[in-house]
């Protein structure tokens, strides 16, 4: 039974510099602050530490996590493995709040709008001009999406719907090939996978995190659906000790 | 007549921990070292600098051409290019000599034998025995190269043969393809390419060096052969120095 199924590493990029910042960050390709590089070591580490060997890698087009697995593979000794990478790893576009300051949004905006745009299924923010110095309109890594699919701003939903073509078209066959597939990538692109993994409700999703720099192991069936809901972190002390913090976070 | 052209950029890796100590390296996996990593900075600047950006990357196998590619890459801001890597890119297999002292070995061999492993066409050293501390046999990034086609030692002819295909079925297409390309890998594998590009003959590489760290251009025509031959190092005062400093190297 253990050796049919297909193994899935999850994992969360590391602190960025606009994390610290408390800036909403979305598609702006800003890098890992000393913090997040050192998170993806550790993450590295524990891979190795689990004699877990990714076969494969699949990232985003962002800085933050791409990094996040140049240092978590050199670690763990499989720098040399296929990379693939593509936008519908990407971060959700946060429309009009990239490169805001969180807390200015909160007092701008009040605490319902805020929680609304945070945490909701299916609320975007206000799209983001094409103008805008925080607007990817003229980057070239997006230059072959077509217009009508570059996303402006998005929800949750929105993330879900343009992530799950990659699974399917280019992460489950990695699976299906017997390949153990490390994905790194970020907060809810992450959450998009995870919701789709587990089953997971459109209400009950906004009550996950994900923690940053721990990989998450799933180990999934013929059907490549989870073996047990919700997976297995590599630390998981240290995994439960972030949820809460981010719980206790949204409490002040 | 210049819109017609390919483009394809050549980067050897910088200084290696094994450079150093002077030490044979070949298919040994060796980090870069502080002034290797500064090398693979320098190259993305250089790369930037010109507006010369690549659309995909083609590495080795090995850390030390990865890392380069890592490193100069996210200088020019293209971290987020398509990846393909290839043992076909890998240095030279060293054979016997890999692990070995560089002038431990030339006092044990004598001058000429020690020239004639290093700089003949194709004398190879002696074969590297699979139980060997310096050996890949064990290593799981070749596990999918039959045991017949695996090299034990390489003269630079056997780079060649093994690189070219490698040339025509990867490389070549992404050219075609109106991409701007980038490889970045080795002394001898990049010495191999520049022969065939260039016609070099058999006699004549023994004397041809490519510097660390300073990105070659080759504008190829239709016919993927060099519009100018030796192509333009976007240095081309640093690479004459470094040029010269080997030639004054083999002197003493």
């Amino acid at each position: 039974m253990a050796d049919t199924t297909y193994r899935l590493i999850l994992l969360r990029h590391g602190e960025s510099q606009w994390n610290q910042k408390n800036l909403f960050t979305g598609w702006v390709d800003v890098d890992l602050n000393e913090k997040g590089e050192k998170e993806a070591a550790r993450g590295g580490e524990l891979l190795a530490a689990e004699g877990l060997f990714p076969d494969v890698v699949h990232t985003s087009l962002l800085r933050r996590a791409i990094r996040t697995s140049q240092i978590a593979l050199d670690k763990a000794d499989r720098h040399w493995i296929p990379v693939s990478r593509s936008w519908r790893l990407n971060e959700r576009h946060y429309g009009a709040l990239q490169g805001k300051d969180k807390a200015q949004t909160l007092a701008e905006f009040g605490e319902e709008q805020f929680q609304l745009w945070r945490r909701s299924y299916d609320t975007p923010p206000p799209v983001l001009a094409d103008d805008s110095e925080y607007s990817q309109a003229g980057d070239a890594r997006y230059a072959d999406i077509p217009s009508e699919l570059r996303p402006r701003t998005e929800c949750l939903k929105d993330v879900v719907e343009r992530m799950l073509p990659y699974w399917y078209d280019a992460i489950v066959p990695d699976l299906a090939a017997g390949r153990t597939v490390l994905v790194t990538a970020h907060g809810n692109s992450l959450r998009a996978l995870v919701k789709h993994l587990d089953g997971i409700s459109d209400e009950a999703i906004a009550g996950l995190n994900i923690p940053t720099g721990i990989p998450l192991l799933y180990e999934l069936d013929a059907d490549f659906k989870p073996v047990a809901k919700g997976g297995r972190y590599l630390d998981p002390e240290a995994a439960a000790a972030a949820i809460e913090a981010v719980k206790n976070q949204g409490k002040k």
